[in-house]
């Protein structure tokens, strides 16, 4: 098997999995007073230092979640709903489950902007520059785009919000960039960043959002765990395993991937005639979109997939509804570009012989459909 | 270690466990178009059709959540904010994910009645009657509470309701009762139904709400997982343990349960004088509340934990918070019981020598307090 589909989800890695399983003895519910309460309470304390430590945060300023979903749905919500103000600002290319807020908050009488962007996936600045304004109260952009693995310049979408509207919070969805990129919430200047652990090989059911300057109003609330932002008893199993594969992650290999990911375009560019890459200069090395036109990328999945080699169309988040991308479109891609494109995402578990296997499999299968569709 | 704290939180069985393991190494997405994705999806279906069984519900009714303060928190800001009518209802001795949803949505703008409880902590239906009427958009209530195990009139209610609001949606909190006991969705003729995986031997982060007749808002938007009602990949290990622990407490041994409470309520009663029980003659038989007068409870509880007996106080997820118990307040317990009051909870894993010694060391450290205090 060949798994290019890690931007949708990836394996639990062994440290996760032991975390898990010390987790479910430790099994006390961690607002109890007794010592098995304190128990699952250090488990949770250890893994938030661990989550924190990867972008360079104080573990006060994490938050856990039920996953990246709830974590931008938290951010937004809360940040739209704790300010008097009604501007809220966003990009045309994020996830769905930023731009569901969104759309909800603007229903709700919020006055939303959706920035565009260029060909490359980058967002365009000067739109930005000229849409905000002091009336401002967030401003929403994803760090690493799910479909193109295009990076963001938060740093300079940062400094524009500090001249334009400084009293907007900042909220950056670092899903596809937690534990992939050097991540440090101080150079990022944001106010508020959603993480995920099924991304970088913990479980399913798990994410954080980072809080640091500014009120936002919480999204669960009850029994008043986590200082009130987040009630419910925390998910320990989940926590655990995040916290742990975090920690594996420190020690990344990102040079390594880069490599592997060059190796993969480049192969398919020398030996696959008619396509056409999607994403920008600046990307993550965790992402390769390419178009191979005249062909359905849902064809080119499943026949891939009959040889053990997994690719995905869109996100997977998206992928039950037969949607054209809305970040291709907004790129400007024909249809036909659309069409064929395909996702195929790299973990660390990769190695050089399994995209010199996925590189034949795609000459052979892109070559065959091809050749069925004349 | 004799563990009399099972309303707080659950062991994970074995079932359970074994259900996590197998999820971690089927690691798919479920919205993945490949097989990978379909292995995953194919767990929540099997763990939907489990969990469903046990309330007998149909498994397309069954929503998963990351706990049961997320599914209180759906079922109540989902329902008041999907209607156009602003009278909300539920009791004085709820859970407080029930219970800050609802102060909340008063703070937005809704009226919300709190209705009181007898010295059993049973819901008084009189006031409930005279304050409902056909402006009602929801009635929410718990099925069995969780600090005294006080089983409310849910069939009276639902009766009521079709009397006086046939429109209202009625709201059952089930996290105290399900898999305890004999729990028909037909048969409550509840809308909507909370259930957590936790307090029934699987982990922590992961519940279900039921969701029957009537339209709610969801909480949580995006990729628009589970139709649309609760967006966020899902807790594919959870799901799976939830589903696995379902499937064993179909086979449940409520009878054995009400014998061993009986056993250590009527040990306690004989052997230590100055004690209250806390709650009705219908009761769960999971739960057991007992005021030792003259003792404060925490002290109580901490001689207990050093001979390795875990009992509680009140609710650990309010037990960070140093309140006196709203339960029991509601109850009409002096201030001297609530201080005494000692929750024992049970699960099918205890067994008579357990419950001999649990009774031994009660006698022993209650007796040891109150020289002490004198």
């Amino acid at each position: 098997m060949i798994y290019l589909d890690n931007a949708a989800t990836t394996k639990p890695c062994r440290e996760a999995v032991d975390a898990v399983m010390n987790a479910c003895a430790e099994f006390g519910n961690p607002s109890s007073l007794h010592r098995l309460g304190l128990g699952a309470e250090k488990i949770i304390k250890n893994a938030k230092k661990s989550v924190a430590d990867l972008m360079g945060a104080a573990p006060e300023n994490i938050y856990f979640t039920s996953g990246g979903t709830e974590a931008n749905n938290m951010a937004i919500f809360g940040a739209a709903r704790a300010s008097r103000k009604k501007h809220i600002i966003t990009t045309k290319i994020e996830h769905p489950s930023v731009l569901e807020p969104f759309r909800r908050l603007e229903r709700e009488g919020f006055f939303v902007d959706y920035i565009g962007v260029d060909a490359q996936g980058t967002v365009n600045l000067d739109e930005l520059y000229k849409r905000l304004d002091s009336d401002a109260a967030l401003v929403s952009m994803m760090h690493v785009n799910d479909e193109t693995g295009t990076v963001q310049p938060v740093e300079e979408v940062r400094q524009i919000i500090k001249e334009r509207a400084p009293d907007a919070l900042f909220h950056i969805d670092a899903v596809q960039s937690y534990a992939k990129l050097p991540l440090q919430v101080k150079k990022l200047g944001a106010d508020l960043i959603s993480v995920s652990a099924h991304k970088i090989n913990a479980l399913k059911g798990c994410g954080a959002l980072y809080i640091g300057q500014g009120r936002i109003e919480p999204l669960i609330i009850g029994g008043g765990q986590q200082k009130n932002m987040r009630s419910g008893t925390e998910n320990v199993t989940g926590i655990a395993a995040f916290g742990a594969a975090a920690r594996v992650h420190k020690a990344d290999n990102r040079e390594r991937i880069a490599e592997l990911r060059k190796r993969l375009k480049d192969g398919i560019f020398e030996r696959i005639p008619d396509v056409k890459y999607n994403g920008g200069e600046s990307f993550s090395p965790y992402v390769l979109n390419v178009s191979f036109l005249g062909i359905k990328a849902e064809i080119l999945l499943h026949s891939l997939e009959a040889r053990r080699i997994y690719v995905s169309t869109v996100s997977a988040c998206s992928s039950n509804k037969p949607m054209p991308s809305h970040v291709l479109s907004a790129m400007g891609c024909t249809p036909k570009e659309i069409e064929g494109a395909i996702r195929m995402s790299f973990d660390n578990t990769l190695a050089e012989p399994d995209i010199e296997l996925a590189l034949c499999a795609l000459c052979d299968e892109v070559a065959k459909i091809r050749k069925y569709m004349r």
